[in-house]
Order: structure tokens, then sequence, then C-alpha cells
């Protein structure tokens, strides 16, 4: 690089605007291989204009798992573990809890035998932390404990538990006209009071499960109650939904981990013109897990594979793609 | 104006950015007087860096209801009529509807007499025409009716029956920094098909009521099907729960035109700082429809309007504030 930019190349940056992000590289912890180099040429194709593949900013919508697909998933989902801490903090409230499933087990730190109860058990919890207070109430409750909460086996913040090569990626389709949305089987509110810090993702941006919320006076004071009660369940065959309601248009780009994540990559390749599928698959036991099809958290199963091979969809090795996984990671 | 610009006064336009909004007059269809000024005044505050009103780009959150406050809701709901000349285009698939209300009476003609069945056969008609295709399909059949079907006062395309003053002021506040987004009580796939081309808001920002969906393949490809079953109703008390669900933020600014609308003006103000709510009022009989208090379209009751006064509400006066309504009119 020149040491000394004259005024020609500052001309040159000045006003080189979209075109620049070619000279730069935008994807440094991508190794060089077939999933660089599948992204890169897709951004290509559908931004250069008088291309028969361009596609006008305005449809250049990208959408994006969460869990185990920006940030880890393992040993547990994060929410779920911020749940387990909130039965912890509420139990001075509920002394009933020492007697009654799946609480007695959690309040004595067994986590397998509160799960005993099955999915009934699961809803439970997370309906007894989630709802009963105002959605600006919880919004609270969830930065105050995504500020300070450790990831249990690298001691680190969740937010720092996010991968580097996909924030690179998030990145680099921005700069390049698309709207980036995450489509999660998460909690929507759970994940937009930090999703814009940590992802540049704004919560208009984000979706996600919920539960039902409820319009009150309360001391004269609008408010919207959460509410004991599902709304809508973001995962497998809600996903194409979730994204209808929320986006309204189809995706020309979709990533994801695993087989909840299925529907929404089908959905996003039966659209007409260039589509980018991709799947993390999480190969890497020394710098993250390694995990896949008999993995109850973020399950690839066999069909998984054998759909992406049939539809060429990208299968992303995070051992052999990755040169870092996490910012933190030396490259 | 100087007729030979120079390289500084270039310069100047080049760098002025947002500011140079404040030189032309972005709002040429507003009457100069108090509502006009609410918005002029409201704008420069919380865009101007370094004031204390200052509020960061990703809050300038806007929203706007449609019936009545972006285009014309009277006779009739304009969606209501596409529902039932929908009927007409059915009926021959239909033979049991000569036997069968609402649908006998709407084919003689004779509306009211169908809708005597309330609201029940008012969800009848809505769902025998909004549901049973896929969205692809509902949603060319909507763009084809919008095409082409007049308005039965006027004779002009629905898409022309906008108020001009409202386009305006949706480019002002976008030019400042603003999101715009639609938050109706009408159908959000009915809105999304031509919101983007008519009001600049891109289907990803517009909130209204929906049916469900369903996900399915059929012949080898996904489609998300149109469901008989109430989605939500984004309306009233609906309304801040369709902003939380779709937005995740609180408005700083929100525009409505009846009692539909109370619980987002509410839900806007209380947030904290400066916050922008009008109600369009319809009293110009000339130019296009006087209704308030005792219409069941649109109803802008007294309560709402004693509320607008207590709370300081800025009550636009279509007759007063608006030097033109639509852009077919001369000004």
């Amino acid at each position: 690089m020149n040491s000394v930019p004259n005024t020609l190349t500052l001309l040159a940056i000045t006003f080189a605007g979209p075109t620049a992000t070619q000279a730069q590289d935008w994807l440094p912890s991508w190794n060089e291989g077939p999933a660089k180099m599948a992204i890169l040429s897709f951004v290509d194709k559908v931004t250069k204009d008088g291309s028969p593949d361009f596609v006008p900013p305005a449809q250049r919508i990208a959408t994006f798992d969460n869990d185990g697909t920006l940030w880890a998933e393992q040993p547990m989902y994060t929410q779920f573990l911020f749940a387990l801490h909130s039965i912890g903090v509420l139990a001075p409230q509920h002394a009933e809890w020492k007697d009654k499933e799946p609480f007695a087990s959690l309040l004595k730190g067994d986590v397998k035998a509160a799960l005993e109860g099955g999915e009934r058990a699961m809803l439970e919890i997370v309906m007894t932390t989630h709802a009963g207070m105002t959605t600006e109430e919880f919004e609270k409750i969830v930065k105050d404990w995504i500020a300070t909460a450790k990831h249990p086996k690298t001691g680190r913040l969740y937010t720092e538990m996010v991968y580097q090569p996909m924030l690179e990626l998030l990145a680099y389709l921005r700069a390049n006209g698309f709207k980036t949305f995450i489509v999660s089987g998460g909690g929507i509110e759970f994940m937009r009071p930090w999703a814009e810090r940590v992802y540049g993702v704004p919560p208009e941006q984000v979706v996600g499960s919920s539960i039902k919320t409820k319009f009150e006076m309360r001391g004269g004071k609008p408010v919207l109650m959460r509410l004991p009660e599902l709304n809508f369940i973001d995962d497998k065959t809600g996903k194409p939904v979730g994204i209808n309601e929320h986006i309204g248009r189809r995706p020309i780009a979709a990533f994801g981990n695993s087989d909840g994540d299925h529907q929404m990559l089908e959905w996003t390749q039966a659209g007409s013109g260039p589509r980018l599928m991709m799947l993390v698959h999480h190969d890497d036991a020394q710098r993250e897990f390694a995990y896949g099809a008999e993995s109850k958290i973020g399950t690839f199963s066999d069909a998984l594979m054998a759909e992406a091979k049939k539809s060429g969809w990208t299968v992303i090795s995070m051992k052999g793609d990755w040169g870092r996984v996490f910012a933190s990671d030396s490259k």
C-alpha cells in the first residue's frame, strides 16, 4: 500500500462506493475455499448492474438463524441458561417450588431430572421466567443478565461466543445493499435487547418465537404485559411463516445450521433467480463443539445433509472453512 | 438563487447532507399553520446534533395508520370493496351462494342486507375471499385488482386516493433519517403488494391484521397456504401489540385518524423524550369527505377529540391545514 495517499486516491475512495468492497477482503476469517467462493460469487452476481442475475437492493433480503449459526448453542441454548438463572432469582418469592417439579429439581441443580417432564416442563420453565412482567421490564432483565453472564465452558460473555466469520458475512452483505434479518427459534424479545449492538441487526429485523402480550393501563401509563401463553413458534415450518409475516418477501440468501432451518432454506431456494443457501456444520471440537445428527441441540440430521447435497446448499465446515471461530481466537 | 453555481456551492450541497432538507419546502401541500409547524419543529428538534432532544437515527421510528390517514376510507374501506369484488369473481364456482347469506344478498347487490349478519357476516366475506389460496396467488389477485379498480365516487384508481400532504410527510421524515411504518387495521398482505410503490414503505415495514398461513409442499414446491383463521387484529389495543411484535421499539411519532389509533398514540406518547402525535380530521366535504363521531367507518369520537386536547396531540384539519388533498387537486 502507498504510504502517502494522494488526492486521486482519496477521490477514488470517496467515489468508489459499494464497488470498493471488492478491493478489500471483507471475509478475512474465512479460509479460501468453496464456502467463501460461494459467498463472493453470489454477491458479485446479484449486485453487478446489468448482469442477468442482478437483484435490486430492496429485494436483497438475507435471513440468519441465531443459535448455532451466529453464536454458540452448546452445551445448552443460551436462552435456556437465562431461564434457569431466572428461576434462581425468582425462587425466594415461590416457597411452593421446593415441592413442585420442574422447579424442585432445578433448585437442587439437577437440570436433567427437571427436564424429565419433557416439553411441558421446558414450557413451564420458559413461561414462568418470560411472562408476568411488562415488555420493558423483561428487556431490562435480559440486558442485565447478558451484560455479565458467562459461558459455562469458556468463561466468556455469551456475546463473545459469536462467530467472527458470520459477523464479517453480515457486514459484507450489508455493505452490498442487503438487509440482514435474524430468523430464530429463540425468543424475539430475548434477542432484540442486544442483537443490534452485537450483530448490527436492529429490533425490527429480528424474527423469533414469542408469547402473547396485552395492552393495559397501569398507574395511568400504558404497558404491554407479557402473558404466559404461546403466540408463535418460529422453528421448522414456522420459519417461512415468520418470514412471510415479518418480512413479507422471500429471502434470496438464508443461513442456518440445523433441522430447524430446513424449511427456511427450502423456501428461500424456491424463489426465482440466484439464491444462496448455507449450513454451518459444527465439526470443530477443538475450537468450538463437534455435534450433528445425534445432538438434541442443533440437530444436523443425515436427512438434512442429504438434502443439502441434493439441492446444492453449501455446507460450511467450521473446521475447514473458518480461519478462526471467535474474535478472541488468534488466526 | 445564483444562476451559476461555483465550486464552493457544489461542495456545500455535497456535504450538507440532511440539513439541506431545511432549505427546501418538503411540505408544499401543507398550509402554514400549527400542524405544519408542529411537524417542522419536531423534526428539527430530534435531528439537531447536540440538542438535548436529539434522537439517534436508529430510534427515529414513525408509524402511520392507513385507512383515513394515508388514503381515503369512504364511502367504504377499500379492502372491503376488494372483498365484494372477489365474491363476484368466485360466485360461478359457488352455486350454493344463491341461497346462503351473506352471499345471496351480495350477489343481488344488496350490501346492506348482507351486513345485517353483523361481524360474523363481515368475517365470512373476508375469509372467503382472502383464504384458500397461496400467499403468492393472493398477492397477484390484489395487484391485478388494485391496478384497475376505481373509487365509486371519484372514478379514480384507489392508489390515486392517497393524501398528497401525507406522501410529502413520509418523504420528509425519511429524508431526516426516520424509518416509516404502516400500522393498520387493514390486512397486512392486502397492503404490501402496493405500499412500496405508492408510499415508499417496503413490505417489511407494513404491520396489519392477518390470517394464519401454513407451510406445505405442493407439487414438490413449498408454498404458504392462507387459512380461514384469524391470526391477529391490528386495531385499537392491538396496534401497540403489533408495533411491539414487528418493530420492537416504541415510535417517536405516530399518525392516525380514528378511535382505532387511540392506543397507538398513547403508546407513542408514553416514551421518554420528544414525541409527535397527530390525528387527521376529515372535515372537508368538498375535497374529500366530512365525518367523525357518528361515522361507523373511521370513527373520530368525542372522547378521542377530548383526549387529543388533553394530551397535546395535534388535530390536522383537512380543510384548514391541507392546501390540497390529492395529487390531482390544483393547489
